[in-house]
């Protein structure tokens, strides 16, 4: 290792234990801060940002990045790679000034309150200046970045290195269609029924199921744990210390064991990163589309489909006979996997939800070229809704205002989500050729094979490769929707006999 | 305020926020943080430490305290008390090269496993070698300091501000002789019977009567918690998000709610602290004997009195019915303050607690003084045990390889456990002649008055006042063993009819 190569990784560990502590402070906050604490926890977390920021911009690391760079390594190398992200993150960093980061600070904590105000009287007009000020200061960003083929690109980057907003737009494009095809098919078949997942369940047998189901899926406890919190998450402390957290709601109890899952997903990618990554920039997951693949694929392929019930649902039975007396494997995975258009993204089934997702990009892009003035976006949300779900909220609190991020001014995020699920299909095809016999080691509750081929794959790599050239490296495609429709079609055409 | 003032809060206010962030990263270390999080969080906290001790010795704190020290500022007010403080906390920050720093915490990390290993296999000549190091590294780290009266005085000081040798000498030389000669008479008296202490008792159930009397002592849980640690401690992220620890052990099961009341008792103190300190060094206690005599005096003189557990002991019986049948709150009250000697100083009684630190006292002056040879400390400290308590450990492990301290690299510190005995006496007394109805206020649970006046007198003056300088204002008079005398002798007196 060269000696600018030694100086530059302590320089950015120490960035990287300032962002792991940052993490800490965060999850104490959702998990243990008494209500006294929030105060000089916000003090805490902004001392430790502007450190980490400053140490971040420093001359001194942009010297070594400088040199670095000229030095030429050869980019499939770690050291390459390191250099490489690096840099970009360095670029991206002192680009955005000092002066307009705490502008926006100021303005987001104002946007947040007003939000959380608007959605509780369910009245946009309290949230309407504070997201045209969102909107603006997202513009502002985009002005510090240099010009790209749509000024959405400088947002999406953010979260999706690489991602063009064409290419996005493409993909859903192509997706649309054959989703909201789908959904009017669902729409005009019997339903299933699904009364018995909302019986009252006892929690804390919930939340040892959830937990047995995750210990089995290989997530390891010696490096995690499990709490509650007012929202599941999962976060990182290092390689050998990511948690997750989970909750339990009354009105849809088994939603902690789906929960279990999901968050055990993004937390196994991080458990499965290469050491060596440690306190660099290459430690983490590529991209949060990735990191939804990961999310998605352990609480979906694996955990709604069939296979994984024929092994799990005798002992759920077991644990809670009265709740699930006379009830089939079959009647209860076709429950858990009952399609219904509803107004919250975050409860709508794997069929809607791409729907939700491809909305909110529309709105970001129209706001962000002007296409949309923020005032209307109650009445194109709505209009949205009925077209590709037919259903219209009943009020803004379940429409244009339900969701948390641009109160909290983030945009460019959303589209991850969506691609984190077509992600997820496209590794499925692939892990099915790789492992022959993948339903029947489910059906075993044998999940090593799997774990492993993910941890070799895509884990290991961390941030080393950009999403779309891991993606083609382990598919041989870039990332698309063909495969999400065929698992789509599949699985929802078995369970409504389309 | 003056401009400098602001300014220099505003930069001690960034070291303020670091060291709470290390009490956050150190607290989820004992009660949280998974076993693969360690090496990790070893590095946070090193990144963080460094941070902050480079923030606390910069060049433009040093200029703003020298211009500040040419105001002459009052010194009894906040600002004035903040330049005194922060300018002591700077010279002494300062003196120590970093050098020495970075030698120090690579020997006392090999000192420690060391010790772990030495008192695992109850073998001093393990940790001779790193012991006669750590003395070594006292002694360099007292030579950056001006001569004191006593070398020794330099270790103290880092713990008791402003207090001598000589002094804790002095009131230990008139203390030892009453406590030795109290012990003997308490030894050929008949012992209390405490059988029913021993019994099974249920977990939770401890845990929940141990929150319940904290709740009625008028600790704050919105601004704290308590969670279970390998050991009690207390730990202080903001004056509103003071926490404690605690444990159960089965066979010592109501130690729980003694360490309930110790904690909590450590923890108003910090809770009470005046909130225009915050971000300074005036925040929280103002020496670990002060600290001491609060959360002694909550678990003795309140916590193990007759008229507290003429309040507490019907709702304690109806906990546990079994386990205290036909037991009177006066056999009750009388066991939970038998006197015994015993080797191990975290679980000595009230009685023969000060006997172990004065001991330990005596060990670290002669060290320090180059009296007694490290080699020759097991024998010493047997001799000691012999002469104080009239018992003679079976092995190093109960006796000279028991405390964590050494190992540590704290040197200086274990005289403060004894002061603030004495401190939580002549506090004791002056409070009696406040509140003269002080016993029946307890006997009723109503603990208000008592906080209150904690609050007025202590607390509020957080770090403003040196400890012998708030004693002295509180009581009168500075820190002697005259009232714990009576305070024993007293107590004893009656339980064991001497």
């Amino acid at each position: 290792m060269s000696e600018k190569i030694a100086q530059l990784k302590e320089l950015l560990g120490e960035v990287a234990d300032l962002r792991q502590v940052q993490n800490v402070l965060e999850w104490d906050q959702n998990v243990s801060m008494p209500p006294g604490g929030s105060e000089a926890r916000g003090q805490q977390l902004a001392t430790i940002g502007r450190i980490a920021h400053e140490k971040a911009t420093s001359d001194q690391v942009g010297k070594l990045l400088d040199d670095l760079k000229q030095e030429g390594l050869d980019p499939d190398t770690d050291d390459g790679a390191l250099v490489r992200v690096a840099a970009r993150d360095y670029d991206k960093a002192t680009r955005v000034p000092g002066a307009f980061v705490a502008k926006q600070a100021i303005a987001i904590t104002k946007a947040f309150d007003a939000w959380v105000e608007a959605k509780g009287k369910s009245d946009f007009s309290i949230f309407h200046p504070h997201l045209e000020k969102v909107v603006e200061l997202a513009q502002e960003y985009i002005s510090f970045f240099p010009p790209a083929a749509h000024p959405y690109d400088t947002l999406l980057n953010d979260y999706e290195p690489g991602m063009k907003t064409a290419d996005v737009q493409e993909i859903f494009d192509h997706l649309r269609p054959k989703q909201v095809e789908l959904i009017k098919k669902v729409n005009s078949s019997k339903q299933v029924k699904d009364d018995f997942l909302h019986k009252k369940y006892n929690e804390k047998k919930v939340w040892d199921f959830s937990e047995a189901i995750i210990t089995k899926f290989g997530y390891d406890w010696s490096r995690g744990r499990q709490d509650k919190a007012p929202h599941p998450f999962q976060t990182t402390f290092s390689v050998n210390d990511t948690r997750i957290t989970n909750r339990f709601e009354a009105d849809n109890p088994l939603a902690t064991l789906f929960s279990a899952m999901h968050e055990s997903g993004h937390a196994m990618y991080e458990q499965g990163g290469n050491p060596a990554y440690e306190r660099t920039p290459l430690a983490g997951g590529t991209s949060l589309a990735v990191h939804e693949s990961q999310s998605r694929m352990w609480e979906n392929m694996v955990g709604r489909s069939l296979p994984f019930w024929e092994h799990f649902f005798p002992a759920l039975k077991k644990t809670f006979p009265s709740q699930l007396d006379g009830v089939s494997v079959k009647s209860f995975y076709k429950a858990i996997n009952k399609v219904e258009s509803s107004f919250i993204r975050v409860n709508a089934d794997e069929a809607t939800y791409n729907m939700h997702v491809m909305l909110r990009l529309e709105m970001e892009i129209g706001m962000i070229e002007g296409k949309f003035a923020v005032k209307d976006l109650p009445e194109i949300w709505n209009a949205k809704m009925d077209e590709y779900l037919g259903i219209v909220p009943p009020n803004d609190a379940k429409g244009v205002l339900q969701d948390v991020h641009w109160s909290s001014g983030l945009m460019g995020y959303f589209s991850t989500y969506a691609l984190g699920n077509l992600v997820s299909a496209q590794l499925w095809e692939k892990i099915n050729k790789d492992i022959k016999d993948l339903d029947e080691q489910i059906r075993k509750g044998k999940f090593d094979v799997l774990l492993n081929w993910l941890r070799e794959k895509i884990h290991i790599y961390g941030h080393k490769y950009d999403p779309q050239d891991l993606v083609q490296k382990v598919t041989g495609s870039k990332i698309n929707s063909d495969a999400y429709v065929r698992y789509l079609t599949n699985k929802y055409g078995t369970i409504y006999g389309l």
